[in-house]
């Protein structure tokens, strides 16, 4: 991976603190060899588990044993500085775009973003502002409900000051209706979510959430439960696209288990984690729910800031013909480069890199005052004339 | 300012590239003044305008110049760093606690709370995703529908890809009902607040307003206006509690001369900005309004992280009787301590500083992921019973 001198330097960023660490390595790991080198210089860059940055070629020599430790030949302790990574303070590596392939914690929540935006780096992918939002399940659903967007009726249950738990008595002065599901307000990908039929069962696994969280969403449990996922970015005439709309596979809602580790254990480790579940593309479904599905994501990309390609998922109940929006991702495992390719077998892996970089560097250094602000009044009228 | 043994370093960090950047060096410098020496060491820290950051007591003696160049004795350059400052990479400071002394930009926007937690210091005020929220005023207006708070209907017109402004023609078609009032929507304080009669004079005011921000709200200009203004914050017990209401005593909107200049030409420059403008405490409006005003400035601060001190905004149409929250102020300028005194002599400045910090210290390094979230279901509770 030498570098040319035409050649842009990508600092491709993955690990974290975060329970996706291990995907986002699969992830970076992607990237790092796929990144069209006619246009750019991979350079990559590794957070362990403890938080330290990590550079150098032998990242990559060594990728499949730096979580255990970086003491490798050719790799150096970082710090994220003006304009580029430094060692022990001196420049070490200047940057032109920064590739954020990290998932969950904060690669995926804002931070890192505003790390990013103080350094003067350009980065790809969801700005901050919509990086926060989309971290938290709860602030996600009330800025869509404004929109217009479906969503499911909720509980926010606070952590009592002090304590771990509610009371049964006070868990049945909430007269909630079950089967519900519940799920942790701010940790990203399907950690935590569980179902509860009965006051007991939710005391239970609130035990465990709130040492996860200090606040725990309740919904209603989706009876005829599918789900939809579905990827959108922006083209280069500043119009909004859509992937092709996958189904995962599965009788009931993906835990984490099988989300990553399903991956992971396999033999095309190196792939990916999350592209090896079974999945159907462009699923049936009745046409007004398709029709839905399609303004909602796009209300909700602009509502998020209109840049990256993040997946946007959705929960129907088949049988009565109901579509709610459930997440932002705003860094999808393996960027969620599948939905692409599902859709045009042109727009492969090295496609979608191309397009994620050439928009940071268009955005180049968003003054953050100045971050991208929904375009809905188009899409409003677009779709709803 | 010499360290004791007990004492927690406080990093007071002001200035920053921001068009607030001067009130911010007299809120760092009033605080850098006032902390309580006997539990706190102060290490001033000052950004200059173009994003570089300073340490050392050598910025108190020459703050005063500053603004011009760091080059004086006893300033050095520095980075933030896991725990603290660095100078060319070797620790300088380690750190307690970073008091955020900064007014717009990155350190009112949520960019330096997420480099802030990156690094794992603890920081003062409003989280991350609060201030990345607040700091976009059509963002802000959505969250706050959706949970009843009473905000003005908006028309948001993004900047066209290309250009700098609509055509007569264009605007003539929004059918606008006039006189409206314009914003850049991501501008802190009142920067580029505009009113307008008439389709031409919008169009002049977009001129220049596309030149500040990619995207400009627009909302009808109320009449017999009053705004109001009120501090929340969080006590020792969890509850939430309100500063007195002020009412800044003027005709017309503060605009940004009037705001920060007209304190900062006073022969007080050194004690504060905002402080020297005539305003008004517990100004007289109808119980019924500051019922109204009390209830949705609890929400909104909740529904904002519930930490810090924010400031909330508050317009009034005194003759029909009607109250709009129109923002959320992560950092007022000087914390916005007058409006605690004006409610409780005992509650000075000092005071002030010592409940950031202690709050600050008690979130401690607040992992990303569980960002405090809103407690609005108790609020309703009570105030609605």
């Amino acid at each position: 991976m030498a570098g040319e001198m035409d050649q842009k330097k990508v600092a491709i960023v993955f690990g974290g603190v975060s329970p996706e660490h291990d995907v986002s390595i699969l992830t970076g790991m992607q990237a790092c060899f796929a990144l069209d080198q006619s246009m750019y210089e991979a350079i990559p860059i590794y957070i362990d588990t403890k938080g330290t940055w990590w550079a150098g070629d032998g990242l990559i020599e060594h990728h499949q044993k730096i979580v255990n430790g970086c003491n490798y030949k050719g790799i150096s302790q970082v710090e994220v500085g003006p304009g580029g990574f430094y060692h022990n303070g001196q420049p070490y590596q200047s940057i032109d775009v920064c590739l954020i392939a990290l998932h969950g914690g904060d690669g995926e929540n804002g931070a890192i973003q505003g790390l990013f935006e103080v350094n003067q780096l350009p980065y790809t992918g969801v700005r901050k502002t919509g990086a926060s939002v989309a971290m938290n399940k709860w602030l996600t659903k009330k800025l869509l409900a404004a929109l217009g967007v479906n969503v499911l009726s909720d509980h926010l249950l606070n952590k009592l000051p002090g304590q771990n738990h509610y009371t049964i008595a006070q868990l049945k002065a909430l007269k909630l209706t079950f089967p519900i599901c519940v799920k942790p307000c701010s940790l990203g990908s399907s950690v935590g979510v569980g179902f509860a039929d009965d006051v007991e069962t939710l005391h239970a696994l609130l035990l465990d959430l709130f040492q996860m969280d200090d606040a725990v969403l309740i919904e209603p449990a989706v009876q005829s439960l599918k789900e939809f996922n579905v990827s959108v970015r922006k083209d280069i005439c500043g119009d909004i696209v859509l992937s092709a709309v996958e189904s995962p596979v599965a009788d009931a809602w993906l835990d984490f288990d099988q989300k990553y580790r399903q991956g992971s254990q396999s033999k095309k480790q190196s792939a990916s984690g999350l592209i090896n579940l079974s999945r159907e593309f462009g699923p049936k479904m009745p046409k007004n729910m398709l029709n839905q599905l399609e303004l909602e994501a796009k209300i909700a990309f602009e509502a998020f800031g209109g840049y990256g390609a993040p997946r946007i998922d959705f929960l129907a109940d088949m049988s009565q013909g109901k579509l709610w929006l459930n997440e932002v991702n705003p860094t999808p495992g393996s960027f969620g480069h599948y939905l692409w390719t599902a859709k045009d077998q042109k727009q492969g892996f090295v496609w979608l890199l191309n397009h994620l970089l050439a928009e940071a560097q268009q955005a180049g250094f968003l003054n953050s005052d100045q971050d991208p602000v929904p375009k809905l009044a188009r899409i409003f009228k677009r779709n709803m004339a």
